[in-house]
C-alpha cells in the first residue's frame, strides 16, 4: 500500500471495483482514462482468468494501458455492447452524477459508458461531493470544435439559464496554445459554482452549436467506489 | 439565362439575395455551400464595390469559391460577427425551418449562419415545402463522430420520440466506404416522413451522444428566396 493517501485511495477503489464487477463470465470491458484507471488495469493483470476478455479503450492513454498490459484491444464498432465500463471521475454527487474531463477524454468515455450495461466509477475520497461544482472548481470541461470555440464562448455567456462564474479555453503544457483532445478538439472549462440541476445544464450546453460533448455524466453510473486514505472503501449505488 | 429551369431558379434566387442583402456597407459576409451558392459568388464578382469585403467560408468548396474569385478569405475566429450569411437548403418550410446537409456541410454552415446578424436562404423552386420531410425524402443529415456511429444508429432507433422510417450511413462515391465530411466525421441520413415539430426533433437528436450536428436549421433564417423556372422569384420572411 502506498503511503500517499490519495494514491492509496485510488488503488483501493479500483481494486474493489474490479474484484466485484469484472469476472471471467464477462466478454467485453470498457476501460476508462486517468490516473485511477491505471490501478484498474493493474488489478486486471493480476487475474489470469480475465486475460481472454476484450477491452475497449476511451483514449490513447487507455489504449496504451491495454496494449502494454498484453490484453486484447477491441473496437467499439465491433463490440457496441459492453458488459462493464470502469472509469474515474473528477467529482461525484450522491445521485452519482459526475463531472469528468479533467484529462480531456470525456467524449470517448461517454460513448463507452453509454454502451455498457453497467457503468462503475472509481475515485479517491476527494472526488465525493454533496453537490457538483463545489469540490471540482476548475469548471465543467466542454469539448468544442476548434472553428466554433469563440461562438461557444459567447453562447456560454449569453444563452444558458445560469451564468458561468468563469469560463476559459484550456491551455496546453508541453505544447504551444490550447490543449487539443484525442479527437482533435479544444476544451472550454466553464465554472458555474454549485450546480442545482446537472441534467438540465448538460442539455443546455450540449445543444449549443459547436459543442462536441460535455463533461457532465448524469444518470449513467450504477455504482461508485471511493477509496479512503485509511484503507477503507465507501460505495454509492444509484 | 440557362434553359434548364432548375439552374435558372438557382441563379435567380442567388442574384436576388445578393442584390438585396450584400452592399458595400457590409463588412463580413458568410458564404454557404452547394450548387446554388456558386451563383451567389458569381453575382458578388460582378459587383466591384463588394470586392473589399471579408468572406467567411462554410466548407472546402466554399473556401475555393472565395479564393478562386480573388475575394478576401476570412476566418470565423477573427470575425465572429458576420453581417449577412447566404446559403442554400435542401427543403424549406413556410416558417423558414430548413433541412440542410445534402452536401454534408451542415456543421460549418450552422456555425456561420448562427454568427450572422442576417441569415438568408437561396434555392430553386423544388426546395419550397409545406412540411419538412415531405419533399426531401433522403432524410435528415446527421453528422456523427466515426467511433460512435453505431451507438448513434441504435440511439436513433430507440431513444427518439418518433421512429425513423429509414436511417443509413451515407456511403461515398469516388471513395471506398462512408462519406467523410470536411470535419472528418460520418453522416447518417435519417428519414422520419413529415416532421411536425422540427425544433423538438433537432433537440432530441443533438442530445444523443456522438452527434456532432444535425441538418435541421430551425428559427435561424430571416428570409428565403426561391427561383422559379419561368424567371420569377418568390420570397418568404420570418
Amino acid at each position: 500500500m502506498s503511503s500517499n493517501p490519495i494514491e492509496t485511495g485510488k488503488k483501493l477503489a479500483a481494486y474493489a471495483a474490479v474484484d466485484e464487477h469484472i469476472t471471467a463470465d464477462c466478454k467485453v470491458i470498457g476501460i476508462g482514462s486517468g490516473s485511477t484507471v491505471v490501478y484498474v488495469v493493474e488489478r486486471i493483470l493480476q487475474k489470469p482468468e480475465l486475460k481472454h476478455l476484450i477491452y475497449i479503450p476511451t483514449s490513447f492513454q487507455s489504449k496504451l494501458l491495454i496494449i502494454e498490459g498484453g490484453l486484447t484491444l477491441g473496437s467499439i464498432e465491433q463490440y457496441p455492447e459492453i458488459d462493464v465500463t470502469i472509469d474515474g471521475a473528477d467529482e461525484v454527487d450522491p445521485q452519482l452524477n459526475a463531472i469528468k474531463g479533467g484529462g480531456a477524454c470525456q467524449f470517448q468515455e461517454k460513448v463507452v459508458a453509454e454502451a455498457a450495461k453497467k457503468f462503475v466509477i472509481v475515485a479517491d475520497y476527494r472526488k465525493k461531493s454533496s453537490n457538483l461544482g463545489v469540490e471540482w472548481v476548475k469548471g465543467i470541461p466542454i469539448e468544442v470544435v476548434p472553428m466554433a470555440y469563440k461562438l461557444v464562448m459567447r453562447s456560454i455567456d449569453s444563452k444558458l439559464s445560469i451564468k458561468p462564474i468563469d469560463s476559459k479555453l484550456r491551455m496546453a503544457i508541453n505544447k504551444a496554445g490550447p490543449v487539443v483532445t484525442d479527437n482533435g478538439n479544444f476544451v472550454i472549462d466553464a465554472h458555474f459554482g454549485a450546480i442545482d440541476r446537472p441534467l438540465d445544464l448538460l442539455r443546455e450546453i450540449k445543444l449549443l452549436t459547436g459543442v462536441y460533448e460535455v463533461g457532465l455524466f448524469c444518470g449513467m453510473a450504477q455504482m461508485a467506489y471511493f477509496g479512503e486514505g485509511d484503507g477503507s472503501v465507501s460505495t454509492l449505488s444509484a
